[in-house]
């Protein structure tokens, strides 16, 4: 997979800015990608962009019609399917990140193969990966990992490269997820390959690089979620970091999902994570703690992450409120 | 998926016993249930048991016929379709653990669908499984974990299941790869699911079960592993052991497929494996070392053992050589 820019985002009959939050996620951090938006009647969410037609995005030089919205189930409704097709027919790739894959929709799949247009299925693996090698390789890496899943892992990942890219380092964010995939425009869907290929997909994702060149892993779950710790040990071990990012959220109290069981203390993931990516990397350590307090107001959250930072002897930041600079400085010092 | 039983053992034109390796280990592990075996013309392995053509066979009660022989790339040679479609049109179904399914074979998939009969891919999930809930059930369970692959964690499962029913014990074989499927009868391979699925599949494997009950859960993998620890993980968290029984080769110094990477030490291993199980069953330990010592004489083997077993306070057995009664009775104690 490779999308071609930029993007029409076609956020459908979104009923709110939630189900939409995968095309607002790529606006955000790809607003030179995102040329306009495609609204259908009975759209409550509003990316901030402008409204195109697809006959507007093709003049205005659009290359694919990211699905950018999320809906019950994950299917593609009948009155998307319209649209995708003209899409298709205009000369559009599509790109989508929905359980059901475009490619099962026979009008287009049809229209795709009669236009000779490409379908992008982000949540589907698009290649067969090796198994991992195991092997040692050139370039840095950073990974983010997570007390838990959905804290703030991606866009962690993203203000850090941004910061790096700011100062001049040779970085590159690597996606590991569907939101990740497009910002990106390319990657890799670790937690929807074969599991013998989870490392082999993560080593696909970070080859081998110039020295100074840092790649920055978007993380997926956590060691100590019972769903999903599987793909993220496949992915430390794949990805082989040099330098690990917590991620946390300070209002979560159970693991997402798996109701009863408790939060991680941050003390016990860092050196769980650390063990594990140590196996391949000795020298591999995390460098900094990326928190979401959102739930706190302003003086909170300084007290919050102030305390944090001294207990740990870690940078420790809200990407958001507080922008991810002490934690690139702790890279660059590595 | 659930075989129907008794079996019988196709070997095809295997070039040597070690081709037919899984076959050989069903045989061991379940002589009752191989009636017969199948070789056809320049089979150099032998079960040990009867010849039978498939009307023989038909005629003895076999219910399923059993591809025990892998080859090269594990595909379907066309010499074996027309036997495989024999077997089906006399009424029985066909399970084979090859890369290539057999539904994927369009003259075997048209003979069961004409038929009625039951095709097995085992190194394919045949069910869709959820995610893992992570929540805490009833029964008890053991789970053989290993330093590297392919040091013995099926037999050391199988010989523990043997042992323990022997005792008088409530114990069921749980099987996560092919040839422990065609064993129990059922199973989940768990390395073939999509990544997201790995522990939610382990506790499809290992359900709720009575108080005194002991699910003998067949390892995967290794969390030392760097190509395959992601599955590892999967399982431990998905099948919660309260038991692990760690199996290593005496003879290995290297991980298998990764060179240049050395075999951890028992004693990490055991400390790594403690903790991430006991993520979610706090009470989990490392109940024996079973070790594999075909590479020494008995002298040597057994000095080994010993002074393995002092170091480590634990028993330490080769399931092969001395049998696994010390682990049992450990496990007892528990």
């Amino acid at each position: 997979m490779a999308l071609a820019t930029p993007y029409l985002m076609f956020v459908g009959d979104a009923p709110d800015q939630l189900a939409a939050k995968v095309a607002i996620g790529v606006v955000h951090w790809r607003p030179d990608w995102c040329v306009g938006q495609l609204r259908l009647a009975g759209c409550k969410a509003d990316l901030g962009i402008p409204d195109m037609t697809i006959a507007d995005a093709v003049k205005a030089g659009c290359k694919t019609m990211v699905i950018g919205v999320a809906n019950r189930g994950g299917v593609i409704p009948d009155n998307w399917v319209g649209v995708i097709v003209e899409a298709i027919e205009a000369g559009m790739d599509v790109a989508a990140g929905l359980h059901r894959r475009l490619r099962d929709v026979p009008a287009i799949a049809e229209a795709a193969a009669r236009h000779g247009r490409t379908l992008t299925d982000a949540r589907h693996p698009s290649r067969d990966f090796d198994v991992a090698s195991g092997q040692a390789r050139a370039g840095r890496r950073i990974l983010t990992v997570g007390t838990d899943v959905s804290v703030g892992k991606m866009f962690t990942s993203l203000a850090i490269e941004r910061e790096m890219t700011a100062r001049g380092m040779n970085a590159d964010f690597r996606a590991t997820g569907q939101t990740g995939i497009f910002i990106a425009g390319d990657g890799a869907s670790v937690d929807a390959v074969v599991a013998d290929f989870i490392a082999g997909a993560a080593e696909w994702l970070t080859p081998a690089n110039d020295p100074d060149h840092w790649d920055v892993v978007e993380g997926q779950g956590s060691l100590f979620h019972a769903s999903y710790s599987g793909v993220t040990l496949g992915l430390i071990h794949g990805s082989r970091p040099h330098a690990l990012v917590l991620c946390h959220d300070a209002a979560r109290r159970e693991m997402r999902g798996t109701p009863g069981v408790p939060v991680p203390t941050l003390e016990d993931c860092i050196a769980v994570n650390e063990r594990m990516a140590r196996m391949f990397e000795p020298d591999a350590t995390v460098v900094g703690v990326s928190v979401n307090t959102s739930s706190m107001d302003d003086a909170r959250a300084q007290a919050y992450l102030a305390e944090t930072a001294g207990r740990l002897g870690l940078p420790v930041v809200d990407a958001v409120r507080t922008g991810v600079a002490p934690i690139v400085d702790a890279i660059e010092k590595l």
